[in-house]
């Protein structure tokens, strides 16, 4: 959803070129290992919001890198202003459309893309526009390791239907699947990690679609 | 689910054998075709209940045949009273087990085998008896024609999610999504024949799920 402009998250973005990256140039490659404290795997999260997911997992798994992508600069000002605060030094934010992928990350560069509550563009002229279309499939394969794998989670039913579709279409093989996450195991519900959004349409009582998908076919 | 035992259901399988099969011998070829009215293409229901379903297709369809297969023989002749008594020369009903589909069937006999809310058999030690695990799915293909599809429902949100996995990990291509079947665009809702357990469960609002699937990699 678009948030109301803060004029205190764009300035504080620009503030910090050391933590989030405002719209780069995808002709420059971005070297990301050296953005981060350490050397270690990356993950990416694809429409991070106000990043609760991402800054929760960012906090659970210091062993890890992380990058919030995030086009509205609002929502990314809100995601670096929880960085600083919480003081993650494994989490780095992308201000950019998710459109170019393989320019501003590089082939096999990432084991791990989340894709939460992504907007489901509904009205079937704007198919391109849903980040499980083709192309963006492409780019995600692209990104991955051979071993790489997209975790998807929705509320929208008619998204969760197309994606599947689109995804089973390209050849991707399915790892997980559930059309009502919350109501898994107690295993799966305690690991699930949620959004704000999740946290919200869920105590409705509304059921919580989720994929876990990768590229079995992918040149390794 | 399991009905009460109508002593007359039995009775009139045993008086209509030229309508019903009551487990035959699997050693023995059925000639299907001779035993419908007409020769025409044949689909067929893997576990109809009480056929509501393939009974009002049957009368929707009558350039086609349809074989009902069910285990239980009261629901099997509560299918053959609906037969008799709309007068469906397109409809043939097989009391037997679906494990021994090739047996049954022969190779590439069908373009469409229909699965409606089958037992979801939830616990995992009982998978291997789940309609959609993959040595049915092996069976399935080989019964199908190359251009054959699989149309599958359930309420059941676990098998639903098990069959997604399921069919994408054995190969399966999909053609058809939903996961609120009841709710998709008017002509698709207007085009369901709703079986007995799905009037009465989607009527409290529950969704219904539903995939169409092939198999792409048939040899042609």
């Amino acid at each position: 959803m678009r948030l109301k402009n803060k004029p205190w998250a764009n300035q504080l973005i620009d503030d910090h070129p050391e933590a989030a990256l405002d719209r780069p140039d995808p002709e420059v490659k971005i070297d990301w290992d050296s953005r981060f404290a350490k050397k270690q795997p990356i993950e990416i999260e694809i429409g991070s919001g106000k990043g609760q997911f991402i800054t929760t997992l960012a906090q659970q798994h210091p062993e890890k890198n992380f990058i919030a992508m995030e086009i509205q600069k609002t929502a990314a000002g809100i995601i670096l202003k929880k960085k600083l605060d919480e003081g993650l030094d494994n989490l780095q934010i992308l201000c950019a459309d998710a459109a170019n992928l393989v320019a501003y990350f590089g082939q096999n560069s990432t084991n791990r893309i989340y894709l939460n509550f992504s907007d489901p563009w509904p009205k079937t002229r704007h198919e391109k526009r849903r980040l499980t279309y083709r192309s963006f499939l492409e780019e995600y394969r692209q990104v991955l390791t051979a071993d790489g794998m997209i975790e998807f989670k929705t509320d929208n039913a008619g998204l969760f239907a197309y994606s599947l579709k689109s995804m089973n279409n390209f050849g991707m093989h399915f790892d997980f699947v559930s059309v009502d996450l919350h109501h898994e195991k107690e295993e799966i519900v305690a690991a699930n990690i949620e959004t704000e959004y999740e946290h919200k349409f869920a105590s409705k009582g509304n059921p919580i679609y989720c994929l876990h998908a990768d590229f079995l076919d992918k040149d390794r």
